[in-house]
């Protein structure tokens, strides 16, 4: 298990300082959001910012925090098909080493029934994949369709409303926020609440960096704004 | 040789059956691309990622498919222009790994005759590079032209439509959709047809992540559509 | 210590040539921008890119070049916050290995005076946080203002100039230029030139690479523009 706050309490004892106290200390012990979806969010984090080394440390304390290895593996199948094959292929090998060393059996749902997705959206979804993707792409528009949408966020491993924080949590993280507003409006509509995404962007300002957050903090602005008192 | 295979199936059954199902199964075969350009695609989006240590996996692949040692050294070449010094240091690192392993010697044509560059094209880019970037800076205006483009580009190790689909990818991979009109329709002008960018896209989205595929996309339909019917 | 330039020659011997006679004889020979500041800026470029494997080369070169170990401990603190804490955490991880390697004993000045910031600019920043950012996290609002603004930016370990420096390359080094306004014109006020902003640009399109640096050069320009003729 590699423990990060040594490195810094050995270079100086400020950061040490802000880790413990601030980050610690103070933000993930907020209650507006729970430790197990902090540790879900930081995960994320971790894999998009290519550090599967430092992924064991956050994964163990996901499974501590609530998260049962069924949602962690599949958060990591999840965010394969939002930041890349390559990047989440190596986070899968830390889990690997993780559940051996807890003596976890990973199983997943397969054979169980596939979640029904609200079919208003769903066609709403569709038909502006089919303006804007299909045009250009046709194969990219069917996987879309078939593949992501119609396998993976069906799959009951983990609930939309995990689903659609990782997913908003991976375009902060990567710096994609103009495809904000159809996730976190699909994150709003899968029970996310407005605290939470407060929370979520004050979490992510310290492990994503402040810069990502700035950006997607205007997306959001805009987002909550419009729901508010959406345009007639 | 690291394979990422078996990392997924040991975490969960699903994400093996992507990659053995559909990515290796479907995305892999489609005529549509050509096994060495997939390759090419997918070699620059791992360097893109800085998964240098995947890199002897794909880089031994896209031997395997048909692209030379020459050009996959070039590849990583030009590439240090597009993604950094640093990121493509850690991938030459790879490549020497993977052509010891082959017994590989590898070789550039130093010394052969340099490419021409289409002059109306040329013209064009420079004039755009006084206008935006010399009164910026004078040196980086330099650099563009001398070393980048009056270099790099006219080097003979790696084909003009080679380098477009290279730096294409490389944009793409890090979310840098805003400077895609220049290099598709550059890349276009090389030789990719309308098809192949279709193929890449929904390869990438894969590899690369669907979020950043989705931007590319919405600029590529604008560029697309715009040599389809240019505005008089 | 790692050396990253055999890798480049034994793969094919033009990059070796571009990092010898180009990049280390000329870009970092230049006198518009100093060693010791073209070190802190590969240095931040290296952390942003996460190849903190290659930071004992660059951060024994920034001691070489007259940063001192101080200065280096505070630009990973600094940068924690503008990339993130999981990738500056294994920056510090190399950094303790550097000075262990050095017998360095870092310190830093607990205790001593904070810096105090310009209370007009401080003001104006303030009602900013609290016109965009509040409405959609108060707790970010204050994290902002307290943590990063009111404790990190007045730590003496590191001049303003130079945190105004890192967070520029930062921001450029992760593609989020859309937020360089507001630190380009914080960086000009701290002291930095233009003529060294454009050195700043050359040095980053080798070491970030080209499409980075390009949409940076686009917002520079505009900054730039506005403080030779600011709108009336």
């Amino acid at each position: 298990m590699q423990d990060i706050l040594p490195n810094f309490g050995e270079v100086s004892p400020r950061p040490a300082k802000y880790t413990e106290q601030v980050l610690f200390g103070e933000i993930w012990k907020r209650p507006g959001l729970s430790p197990r979806d902090r540790s879900l969010v930081t995960c994320a984090t971790v894999i998009a910012a290519n550090r599967a080394s430092d992924l064991q440390f956050y994964a163990g304390g996901a499974l501590d925090n609530g998260l049962t290895p069924r949602e962690l593996s599949e958060l990591v199948t999840h965010l394969s098909f939002y930041l890349g094959w390559t990047i989440c292929g190596a986070a899968a090998g830390e889990l690997v080493a993780l559940y051996a060393e807890r003596r976890i059996e990973p199983h997943s749902t397969v054979g169980a029934p596939m979640l029904e997705l609200d079919p208003e959206s769903e066609d709403r979804r569709r038909s502006s994949v089919e303006d804007f993707v299909a045009p250009v792409s046709r194969i990219l528009a069917d996987h879309t369709n078939d593949v992501l949408f119609g396998d993976v966020w069906r799959n009951p491993d983990l609930a939309p409303r995990d689903r659609s924080l990782a997913t908003v949590v991976a375009l902060i993280a990567i710096g994609q926020a103009e495809q904000m507003p159809f996730h976190l409006n699909r994150a709003m509509d899968n029970g996310l609440s407005e605290s939470e995404i407060s929370e979520v962007l004050a979490h992510l300002a310290y492990y994503a960096g402040w810069p990502r957050v700035m950006s997607a903090c205007s997306v959001a602005g805009k987002v909550l704004k419009e729901r508010r008192s959406p345009p007639r």
